[in-house]
């Protein structure tokens, strides 16, 4: 299949495809300062919880090498401001926080700056690699809950943009299909920012696996139709209860797919799994600006002067969810328990 | 407060605002002949199940206007075939074939063609002002289940652009702000074809009624956070047993406020209302071009050759409805009883 390659790191430069121009355009940005890619992060040129985790990695490795050059006493210092200013690019998705504390950790052994810089550079790849072969490890686990001749309704965009490569609940679908199952997929459109219309179906159109879009709105209709056989969504932070942040619209599905006894399906790598969190009561969500509401294209939708609210994600407590899938098997409830043991077992 | 009449009749011919062009142009189309008119029906310039029925009413008159001019002998076949045509323009809102058949037995009486004619333009005029008053009847009802201090969300448009003048669902609100009842108001979008971004928060712009706008996917965060006190929407077709027909995503709302223990609301004129379907099961349900979720604001979203659903309605069964408001009073479960007793005060 044709593989999709959204963040490349060459000649000590970040190039990152970007989602803010697909379908209509395939255009690489190309970053060479930290700050840069904290920009491209919060104006979504790269979006997606894993996406943006090995984005911030890079951004870590290239404000070491930064601050190195300039050869300062208090490199450390400088550091742990980069570090902040990244973790704040965007609240919601853990996978940011998680990589940058990471690549902290990968700075503290004291030696000369140009070393750190060069290891945190290692690091950052080695968080990339990681990352495709946790999304394969995922689809792997994953495809068995994938129906055979049935059909399988998706939300936002979880695929090789999402991440490094492969993907998440798009990598649990593409693993399905590339095992020989067959079955119908659907994908929502999720509005405002059109994730699924605008790179899901690029996504699904690349790999050749037969995808139909919808409305957000239209899926309670299709589940009472009998349409939609399971839901697979990825997951931005997932508390130690199993409650999950996930793009705004994740809820509703959830709701829907139990009041019509459909399986709800989440899967995310254990860089989601935020175990200092009891429930989802206590992630922040991040509010948007209300034009992603009222403009689409630089065409204005509603009237001058509407307000909108415009939440980026929601909260779908653990109980509406059937099993989460992560690269260290698929765990159930109570989420608790299972939840622990994926995250000690991947780590 | 600032009226909006979508429709009228001067000199002849049909005015109505082009509700494709809706928020940023506020330009009229003028139909001069029946076929005009259903053209307007299909192209959704004139839209939401009263004012299509209104529509379809002028279009009977036009229809026998120009066949009387012609002077033919098969003046009542002609008209049958016209009315055939104006039904056809849109299948899942009952109205129309309603308005079409009263106009039918308003011609029936034989007289001369000019006869007839005049007298259908009439009953045309009649049935645009009963649906006004219909409207401020169910205002009237309505209004006692606003909330005082609480929030109500609305979906797709039902206010006077739906109708001849002040709305179905909008109308409620309305009529409870106008009483003196404050309370907040949210609209959803309304994907695909954008109602609500469009129409309704240009109409409670013009009303004076501060109303945030949200995406569709966003409703069920809302309800969980206990951000929104009831729902209210409109209807294209309610069958015997209280089942009811509307704009895509009402059945997902409804689900989410029975899942949050919120009062889900119907608000809809006697004339929605078909005793001849037992339940929802028999409503034809329109699906529209691909092409409307898609394109967004005539620029293409999904990559070319993607394929989409696009069911313009859903239904939503009995149980998950708290309450139907009609000219004739408030009708609750069950509805099989309440609505045969509201249709036979209505007729």
């Amino acid at each position: 299949m044709n593989e999709i390659r959204p963040i490349q790191w060459t000649d000590g430069r970040l190039h990152l495809l970007d989602q803010t121009r697909l379908p209509a355009e395939e255009v690489t940005v190309t970053v060479t300062r930290y700050e840069e890619a904290v920009d491209a992060i919060r104006e979504m040129r790269v979006r997606g919880a894993p996406a943006i985790g090995v984005t911030a990695a890079y951004a870590m490795a290239m404000a070491a090498r930064d601050i190195g050059d300039g050869g300062p006493e208090n490199f450390a210092s400088l550091l742990e401001q980069a570090a902040t200013r990244i973790k704040a690019a965007r609240p919601t998705a853990v996978n940011l926080g998680w990589a940058v504390d990471r690549m902290l950790r990968a700075a503290a052994p004291g030696s000369g700056a140009r070393d750190i810089a060069e290891r945190l550079l290692a690091e950052a790849q080695e968080i990339q690699r990681e990352d495709e072969a946790v999304n394969r490890r995922m689809g792997d686990f994953g495809k068995d809950l994938m129906p055979d001749g049935g059909s399988v309704l998706t939300h936002c965009n979880t695929g090789a943009l999402a991440t490094s490569a492969f993907g998440t609940a798009l990598g649990v679908i593409r693993a399905g299909w590339e095992f020989g199952k067959r079955f119908e997929v659907f994908n929502t459109e999720t509005r405002p920012w059109l994730q699924g219309a605008r790179l899901t179906s690029w996504e699904f159109q690349k790999l050749g696996i037969p995808a139909t879009l919808m409305a957000d709105s239209a899926a309670g209709m299709l589940m009472r139709q009998g349409r939609i056989g399971c839901v697979i969504t990825g997951a931005d932070r997932i508390a130690a209860n199993g409650d999950t942040a996930n793009k705004i619209g994740t809820y509703s599905l959830a709701v829907l797919a139990k009041e019509h006894g459909i399986p709800f399906y989440v899967a995310a790598p254990i860089s989601t799994i935020d175990l200092s969190l009891p429930d989802g009561d206590g992630i922040e969500i991040e509010e948007r600006a209300p034009e992603e509401v009222t403009r689409f294209g630089g065409v204005r939708t509603a009237p001058e002067g509407v307000a909108a609210v415009n939440p980026a994600f929601d909260v779908t407590p653990h109980r509406y969810i059937s099993a989460i899938v992560t690269e260290c098997g698929v765990a159930s409830a109570p989420y608790a328990e299972s939840l622990l043991l994926a995250v000690r077992g991947g780590r």
